[in-house]
């Protein structure tokens, strides 16, 4: 499958790179990057010396990129995918979004949120989940890649709403990620010395990746979710740990809990249960596309807390993408997917 | 005052020893370590080279230590103050002890929690947490400092719960630490490339600073306050963030939230309010006796969220100890803590 | 191929059980751990879940594991594997010892050293550092894998000394390693608060590493080399970069320089030229066995420096031994290790 | 004594508020920076709320600054300083330099090595390296506050140069420093992730703190030095670690070195000789201004070895400022200074 990358010198355009060089069914085209047109992106990411040689190139070419590719991930801040996705909605081109324009079946949500207008509402999409929207992804024109956070959040919550276990009033996720996740943007509140030995939250009551959360629940639950979100940024490069909190319905058993985890992730390569009463650590997902979960139950409060463990460039972003164009492509889900993490 | 530290080469004996460098109103006069008895300090510690000459003695001179001292400080794993508290309970000499043996009003809660006996459960002591327990400090014969999570959980915490704004069995606190709160001895856990570039949670429903928390909520609220408490360790040397979040009761208003923490830290040095919105960082405070509160409310959901910072081994222990010691001793309060944090 | 590891929970054992995952020749049949015997490797390393089921043998067992084995790895710390290789000395399987045993062409030096008796000097042996020692790869029964230290230093020197650019006199190699290169094993050392946002040398004047690039730069330069080596430790995880100074001989020319290194290290897939000018960084090659080189000509003082980059567990250890391995067996030299570095 | 600070919102000027705000013998008066102006200076640093409640003004108001102030720091970048040192030139206030612009003695050397210019050559300046020209300082109108590496470098070398115990042609200094010492201003290469587990060297024979080196071991020494100098980037913080090589003249004993460094540094309260074969780190300095000193001789290369650990931002900036200050005001030099390092 030919592939190109709009929008390549992100990090999640780099760690795309990154995966598809060991990616047998995939042949990169094109890369573009507005601000370092004409330059090879070895000068840019020159960890890729000696993998790749091509030059990037201007979106202004748009429509021969699309012509030239078979998939296009983008990989560009709220707001431009949908203009792209709209100028190639002749083509026979499939698209994978890394970002969020594509990730709301409710326009009205993603425009209360992002503050914009959604620009390409018609868009035949699926939410680009693998775990849970899987069919749909076989077959969509365009794919609303799962955020970071979210794809941690949803995963670790999904088998308790799913089969009712909990009170869907009472959820609280607290999740903190490295700062890969803010992108390659040099600013002050990103520069080395702040953010070294040091912790601290953001986007509280107001971070993007809320409702998205909330859509997903609602979906599996039947009944709409409204819960709070609130991420911290760790000192480190990479990494998500979501922990979720919620109330146990009345007469929900550990069994039932333990039971509703390994039903829905049954046979999904890419879900490591690490059990009840487990702690699973960044650093054991780190440069793979795994989700390691485990979780716990109070019996002094009822409630019961879901840990789990994402690298946020690759089940966040860049695996993920792979993963659902491999589902696309008619892959082996798993192609060029089966990374070791890389530990320590 | 003449002091002495026992058990002073952990963490927070050496930072006792960085305060007391600076403090005008003590000298220390013996230091005793089990491990390195007849070293000098500054052989443990190479950083406190030319501040302090002393070499470690050992316990077994306590009666000595007790007679020379005005005060002890105690930091020594749980278990082992109150045997010398026993011990010198008809000397003059008071203590403050850095660890939990004399944290706790009901004893039974201290056994459940600590597995062990309390051998001691007759002396008169006090919660050291001074914004709290100021009065009792002034004339207590023991004072139990306050723990570091359970210092940032109840300093968030207080003001909602004293004025009743909160639903007390909606409770959460998820918080971080830096990994000095794990003590310095070498576990493969704490070892160095494990942790880094690393975050994981631990101790979720079973974490010892739960019941603490629970007995200064229930002092404020005057009802029993059941709560989840779940710490993580951060890729960092020091600080804690305590994120507290909870159901705002039928018609609280903002005004209400806002003009409890102004109420209730009126005058208070240590305590930084940073505002509704705000977003406090561990950096923020460190190396410094601060406690930074910053909070959110989310018309949403209902939800008060609070954060809640300081440095795990100065407000969360030894600063606090000697901001105690300052209160007993009759100085003045701020007496050797009035530092700037260290940034960045 | 059939390959075992001896002493498969050190960090190099790890990563040479990441990369074995994704080569297609190798099939892992025995790991060893004197300390972990009986348990799954992946709770040992709990990032290996899903990849590996294996249970950890004991030593015991050598000789089954020999006969089972084309290859063995051994990663056991220096005494050990001229034991090892003492007892498989009649069968056929070949060996890769990670360790320093089978470095050294002259036993005196080794032993002195190392300050052991080596009890296999007869071993037909070969020093693992493809790029210079490829053709006696091929065919040894046992190949003495480079260190970690001296695989960066040796590589940044060797175009230099090969060509008689620099007086062998003046060689200083100032060098800095993540902690990995430390090992596993917990000590107060490598304590995580005792490292972080903290920078040291150690084992000036006495490194073991010394004696091994003198011996290469000795190969190379036809005459006795003794120069200084000094490493320091960098709070990261991985990542090792050498700074070796020299002084160029009268008359050497930049473009002189530059052509010794396009010269010796052309077609060579894992070295890199960043180029004259440039600074390789470590995270340029985390993760991959790339070593990334640059350098500079001081006009003032005649002296040239080099920098040297590798990821020490990769280039510097494991994935060095799958590059002997594939020499060795007669695999494609680049066969699994074509992995792009994790960045960022 | 009335000090104001021009440029005060830098790392180095931030940290000179810490230290002056435990100082008995300095009142700030003014802050200044043309980034911020009008705004307090606990925004741009909320470390510093509850401490400073200035705002910030604007230079366009030099001469009452000036008139108001005993004593002015300034903390811009390389060729602003003198444009201030010239415009005060008429006023009794004395300035501290914590750039570059008043540190040479050669005004040739600064256009050399700096590109700029010098637009005060004329003034009456000092080089502030208190060790070693405390004399002139005392009375200097205006005082080069050495820079960071230099600091590091200088102390490192000072002993052997001064007794003549190495050949001074054969000096290579290699150091390491946290990233605070590249400034505030948000850049790519001081991105948090490009940094995090990462190390590199950078200005390498073009730094432009080796012509200061030179002067200083110039001045010791008697004939003109020569050297090189590579400074590397650690991700931490805060410290400077420089590594010092030379060859050692023939006949010179370890006894000769050693009684060099025991000789220079008697009664220096700053520097604290931490002996032959031993490793100064620079978590043993943090927060102090501190200079730790350890030195290694090899045998078999007759190099010496020196190990000169610093706080960038205290022995190498800030620090140093007060302690020129103090020795320029008539205070006893320690004044405000006698901070324990904060470990760990």
């Amino acid at each position: 499958m030919k592939v190109s990358i709009i929008g390549a010198t992100g990090y999640a355009g780099a760690e795309l790179l990154r995966l598809l060089a060991g990616h047998p069914g995939a042949e990169v085209v094109h890369l573009t990057s507005e601000s370092y047109t004409g330059k090879p992106v070895s000068e840019v990411y020159p960890h890729l010396a000696g993998l790749y040689d091509q030059r990037l190139e201007s979106l202004d070419d748009l429509e021969r990129i699309g012509a030239d590719s078979d998939f296009i991930f983008i990989g560009l801040p709220a707001g431009h995918a949908m203009e792209i996705g709209r100028k190639l909605a002749g083509q026979p081109v499939r698209i994978i979004d890394l970002g969020a324009d594509y990730r709301f079946r409710d326009i009205a949500t993603y425009e209360a949120w992002y503050k914009v207008r959604h620009t390409h509402p018609e868009a035949r999409r699926v939410y680009g989940l693998a775990e849970l929207y899987r069919e749909d992804i076989r077959t969509a024109p365009i794919i609303g890649n799962a955020g970071c956070y979210t794809t941690a959040s949803i995963l670790a919550l999904a088998p308790l709403v799913k089969n009712g276990l909990i009170d869907l009033k009472t959820v609280v996720v607290d999740a903190a990620s490295g700062v890969s996740g803010a992108g390659r943007s040099a600013k002050l509140p990103n520069h080395f010395p702040e953010l070294y030995d040091n912790f601290k939250a953001y986007g509280a009551v107001s971070h993007r990746h809320t409702p998205e959360i909330e859509q997903a629940l609602t979906d599996l639950g039947g009944e709409a979710v409204t819960l709070n979100f609130t991420p911290h940024l760790v000192p480190m490069s990479r990494g998500i740990l979501a922990t979720a909190y919620a109330m146990l319905r009345d007469g929900v058993t550990e069994t039932a809990v333990d039971e509703a985890f390994r039903t829905l992730y049954a046979g999904e390569y890419f879900i490591r249960l690490r059990g009840r009463g487990s702690y699973p650590e960044t650093k054991y997902v780190r440069g793979s596309n795994f989700c390691d979960l485990g979780w716990h139950i109070d019996p002094r409060t009822h409630r019961v807390i879901v840990f789990s463990a994402i690298d946020n460039l690759v089940k966040g972003a860049a695996g993920q993408a792979v993963q659902n164009f491999n589902i696309a492509a008619g892959f082996d889900e798993t192609l060029g997917l089966k990374l070791a993490p890389v530990y320590p």
